[in-house]
């Protein structure tokens, strides 16, 4: 466990780690499904569109695509699932749909979490969301940051070590003066080879149920907790 | 006057816009010389000091210096105001006074207007401060931020059009859906030029009584206001 005194800013996952996107992207679907007359398995739907997350932001770490915002790969995958699917949609209604990502619940615990840490810390996104994206959730979901950090803004997507770097490259401390929370392993090991520190949170539910929950064993990171007020205690804010 | 309705965003100039520089700077001075038994006009050397900073961020715009942000510019400035007024001040001394830039007061009015315009419009910076240096001052005022957009980020000094353009492409919204704030006509005049709605906010005391005022005309900008107050009722907010 580091020692709080030391952190100077806290920067956080978004997607699975604030905010539950499947549960918001199967409500936005099932919304669409009611008022559109389709029926569809609205979850195998949600997990299709994220399972083409990683493999379109793989390609853009490749080079095989140039630089490509999230709002396009999410539209880009989207065309595919929907596809896969048979439904068809207007263009109209597909830019909605596309834009459910910009409208994800934060988890029941996350703003008042954050509230409390944003009293002792600097708090801020570091997410593959872009910009544009995290501003309008931050705003429809009441998520309280300080500073909004983007892959877009290095326009390279975590992992890469840019993206990292970047946080204590703008703000003007060290890096060990950062900590990374996410509740993903890899992304926490990732930011640690950067020289961060980092804060495990679970989030059982972020796949539905039953959970595929990562065992993290206290120690793994520098702080390891069940939620966002266990974190806010844990760093005495 | 634009109608609000088409307006996202609007993003503030913060140096005279939103804080007052001056008194804060002097006010740091201030308190300086009483702990360290100098006496000196402080005023002008806040003058003296800020007098500086177009030059240098001049010297940037121009290539003569490589991108360098405005705290680097602020101690090279610094330095040469110390030595110009016969006072020597350690490392450490140099750099805490160095950082009242981001010790400074907002206006009376600014706090509660951005609170009223942050319920209507995503709200940001537009400065050429950095993002450490906004981040800072914005915990330290109370200052509520949706978003901290910074010349750091594209690494180009207002009024270069790159500064202006990053934040509809950043937001995915067009220029127009964009109001630039500021007490000074040429920030807007630029952020006007590449299709920026542009809104007026007088600072008569930005640089001390008796005020050097810019006469600015009701219809010379979209919109004309007294203060943040008259700002957030002309915008519907």
């Amino acid at each position: 466990m580091s020692d709080p005194a030391q952190i100077r800013a806290l920067v956080f996952d978004v997607f699975g780690t604030v905010v539950d996107w499947r549960g918001s992207v199967i409500r936005e679907l099932a919304a669409l499904g009611r008022a559109m007359r389709i029926e569809a398995d609205w979850p195998a739907f949600a997990d299709a569109w994220r399972a083409g997350y990683q493999p379109a932001m793989q390609r853009v770490r490749e080079g095989a695509l140039g630089w490509t915002g999230l709002d396009r790969l999410h539209r880009m995958i989207l065309d595919d699932v929907l596809a896969r699917f048979g439904i068809d949609l207007a263009e109209d209604e597909r830019n909605h749909l596309n834009l459910a990502w910009h409208r994800l619940d934060p988890w029941p615990d996350a703003v008042e979490g954050l509230t409390r840490l944003k009293r002792r810390f600097v708090i801020g996104t570091l997410s593959n969301g872009g910009v544009g994206l995290l501003v309008a959730m931050a705003k429809r979901a009441g998520l309280p940051w300080d500073v909004v950090f983007s892959a877009e803004l290095v326009r390279r997507y975590k992992p890469d070590p840019e993206t990292y770097l970047m946080v204590p490259s703008l703000l003007g401390v060290a890096p060990a003066e950062v900590m990374m929370v996410a509740a993903h392993t890899g992304d926490l090991e990732a930011a640690r080879r950067q020289g961060l520190r980092t804060g495990y949170v679970s989030r059982p539910l972020e796949h539905g149920k039953p959970a595929k929950v990562e065992t993290v064993a206290q120690g793994a990171f520098d702080v390891v907790a069940g939620d966002f007020g266990e974190l806010a205690g844990m760093m005495g804010a």
